[in-house]
């Protein structure tokens, strides 16, 4: 008999089809549609840890996930690669795989996480990126939102920007980075990125709504401290639609987890 | 009676659903699409003249067309703008709407081309861009590339690189640039970028299929020139796939038309 392996591997995928990543009765989500493919690779049951849970329509960079299972076959991270590749839709990526120890676990292990939300700031409409960003059609003021956003680093009570249905326990995080910056190529699209030691539920989503707010001149930058004081939701501004965000980097103590530069998508 | 009017429209366009710009018995084309959203608009048949024709599945980021029409109501380029992003599908955007004189054509005026290609160098396949790039899975030499490149610009009878369909009397064109370069924020994506002052019908796709070559190493820089030289399709390099090619300017003489430079995507 083969001896259980700890497996992690790095995903991507196109969100727009699923049902966010956690497992959930008759519907699509990503994983469900990896643990199916391990259920055809290997005959049996696995359990895959994700790195975190991802709203409905939300898209992955680079997303880590293990599972730990013993196989004669796939040996190799190599060969569990290209096995995962043949199999898995179109719309999700395994592109690379690391043998890990035993212990490690890609949710528990994690102490940090980094989301980007693209926006399409134009007076018309996207038409490539049009489940892939939040069309804004009125002009932002940028320098508004940073200075708005620079309200919010570091480690706050985050009640006012989480989903009334969140049930975390804990509402203290540390946003260490909220950094705005256009597209180079094209300055229509405007990037959003956050890192934090992890997020409450739309965390990420409200504070980009509240964030457009500012950048549409409809809330002043002084309102940023009293709404998160408040703790209250319903001060903060609307939730940002789910697919113009993008998990962007799972972040483990440092020499835990290094993946190969070229696999790591920007 | 209201007089008519001269308009031209500044395109942008997702091609995947489409069978080309060109008008085809039963097949949804952008042409005819635009033409029925004209039709709805004025009541009547108005012809739209494009600036070129585009093969099925190839996009446009600053694509043009004119047409001639007399309506009472919609007698402003921002009324007409509007008008056609009401009805067009989320597929297709009009970017900008000009009035020109009677006179002008939007292929006749047309003193040149630029189009790109979008290729997806990585060993794992694309999720987002799926339908917008052509998927290399092995490592491409840029540099050599480029110097293939290099062979081709210049006024040269580019019958090698035509399809064996094309019907053009005039085969000498007048390639000014090839321009090959990493996309900034994610090395993954490689640009071609081509300019002349008319193409043949699958030049660029011809082209890049043989820079590609080039590229893995299966053809040498030096075929190039007898490549050219030798007028025969047979011996230049696969046709590209039309999804990652996409309609970049249309350059008309110098003060003949100018879009504000918002409206333009790179």
């Amino acid at each position: 008999m083969p001896i259980a392996q700890n497996w992690l591997i790095l995903l991507k995928f196109d969100g727009t089809q699923y049902h966010g990543w956690q497992v959930q009765p008759n519907l699509p989500t990503i994983e469900q549609t990896i643990e199916k493919a391990l259920e055809n690779l290997t005959g049996g049951l696995v359990k895959v840890n994700g790195a975190g849970r991802t709203d409905s329509g939300v898209h992955a960079l680079n997303f880590t996930a293990n599972f730990m299972v013993a196989t004669k076959n796939l040996n190799t991270p190599e060969k569990w690669r290209k096995a995962f590749n043949a199999i898995l839709p179109n719309d999700i990526v395994v592109k690379c795989v690391k043998s890990v120890p035993d212990k490690f676990h890609a949710r528990h292990n994690a102490i940090g996480k980094r989301y980007r939300y693209l926006i399409y700031n134009s007076p018309y409409r996207p038409v490539f990126l049009k489940n892939h960003s939040w069309w804004i059609k009125k002009d932002l003021d940028i320098k508004l939102m940073q200075d708005a956003a620079n309200v919010l680093i570091g480690v706050h009570d985050f009640s006012a920007f989480r989903s009334v249905n969140c049930t975390s326990k804990n509402t203290v995080k540390d946003l260490s980075e909220i950094l705005i910056k256009k597209n180079s190529l094209n300055c229509k699209y405007l990037q959003i990125e956050f890192e934090a030691n992890s997020f409450l539920q739309h965390m990420v989503r409200i504070i980009t709504g509240t964030l457009i707010e500012v950048g549409l001149g409809r809330k002043e930058i002084d309102s940023l401290a009293k709404i998160l004081e408040s703790g209250q939701r319903r001060f903060a501004g609307i939730t940002a639609p789910p697919n113009g965000l993008y998990s962007l980097r799972v972040i483990y103590p440092k020499g835990m987890v290094e993946w190969p530069i070229d696999v790591i998508d920007n």
